[in-house]
């Protein structure tokens, strides 16, 4: 009688990941950059895609003043009164700054860089570029294209691991 | 000595895309549209899941005057103070449906009509319907029906493209 | 002639659940956790992996008074600047509260317990704690371990339904 051994590709695990990166704010630009860098870092193929206010991270005039609400946010230890201040968004940016800072984490900026020379791929998405009126001269050189939901889509049919951020 | 060819389905990509949307806002009322909409016109069968403030966009109620916040979001260009004024909501939410209208960008009723249209399934949460107060003759008549976690997990455990926006 | 009949393992559904809680809103909690009681139910393995905020749901010290945010949730029927007057925060939860305890919803300490008691793995993130300046002994005792991104990105790499909330 023959035995048929077969290797079981469907068993092994996924190495690819792939995030949409939908928000614009400090805090919520810290979890994709730092699953797409471990991710890379364990040899997956990562591809994050960046839409609506998720683009503020590739834009040149703003990805260096992301910041984080201190209203809106009730895990934040700030009545929205006191949020409402004039400098108190600048005033919890610069706490959450300050904190990373000594902890030693890269900036948003660095860590960009970082999952880039790991072969992180970075794409735009096409729609929210033109609804922002963008051209890809205004992006970071880190941007490898753009893309529409379409390619997305089919990056995501791939067996990928899938977040939307 | 024989050969066996196996076909592998395992490595055929994935053709279901599901969906929970979980936000009310006008903002984040796209992106799920948008991407059920690009899925079904690669022949993927969609699902869409309404649960939390994402109820919103299936009431006839609200679906019209779904908005954008002006507060609370660091990405939006207006510091919280101004938001706070009573019609900022009003002009943020001008502001976008303005520009989407420029782009001859649908709203969000024709968006969800077209996703319909091509075959996406639109499912409402029955916990969130209940805690709402709510019963399918306050819904759009797009939507197919009203179902609990379970039948949602149930869909996204075939292998699935799965997503929380 | 010789028939081969082959069970195939990659048509069975996936039994996988692992989801990223990275809100510290009232609203935002009950999602991971009812899909998680759910998805144990159906006899799922389920690994919910808090970060960010998300933390605030394993503090001892937050747990109890998670809340809703009145301002930045354009879905909230209350302007802004209602939402502003000091004691609003406190207002919308415990609307929100009353709700979910006429329609005799548990609390999300209770809710914790039951996923918990379940099977539901809870794993707080390390570098969110570190930030965040705390230790096992802050945390609730449902909590099972604290790690990193490469052991989640192990266990959402398993064939698993992923999701970030």
């Amino acid at each position: 009688m023959q035995t048929l051994e077969l290797k079981a590709p469907y068993l092994q695990k996924r190495n690819k990941l792939v995030i949409v990166c939908s928000k614009g704010s400090l805090d919520m630009a810290y979890p994709p950059l730092m699953l797409a860098t471990s991710g890379a870092a364990m040899g997956m193929e990562v591809h994050l895609y960046f839409t609506f206010w998720g683009i503020n991270m590739l834009r040149k005039d703003t990805v260096q003043s992301l910041k984080v609400s201190p209203v809106g946010n009730p895990a934040m230890p700030m009545p929205n009164i006191l949020g409402m201040i004039p400098g108190m968004t600048r005033l919890a940016t610069r706490m959450m700054k300050g904190k990373m800072d000594k902890m030693k984490m890269p900036t948003i900026q660095e860590m960009i860089k970082t999952a880039h020379d790991a072969g992180v791929h970075f794409h735009a998405c096409s729609p929210s570029m033109q609804i922002m009126n963008l051209s890809k001269d205004d992006l970071i050189p880190e941007v490898d294209d753009i893309i529409g939901a379409t390619t997305y889509l089919d990056l995501a049919s791939e067996d990928a691991i899938t977040l939307f951020i």
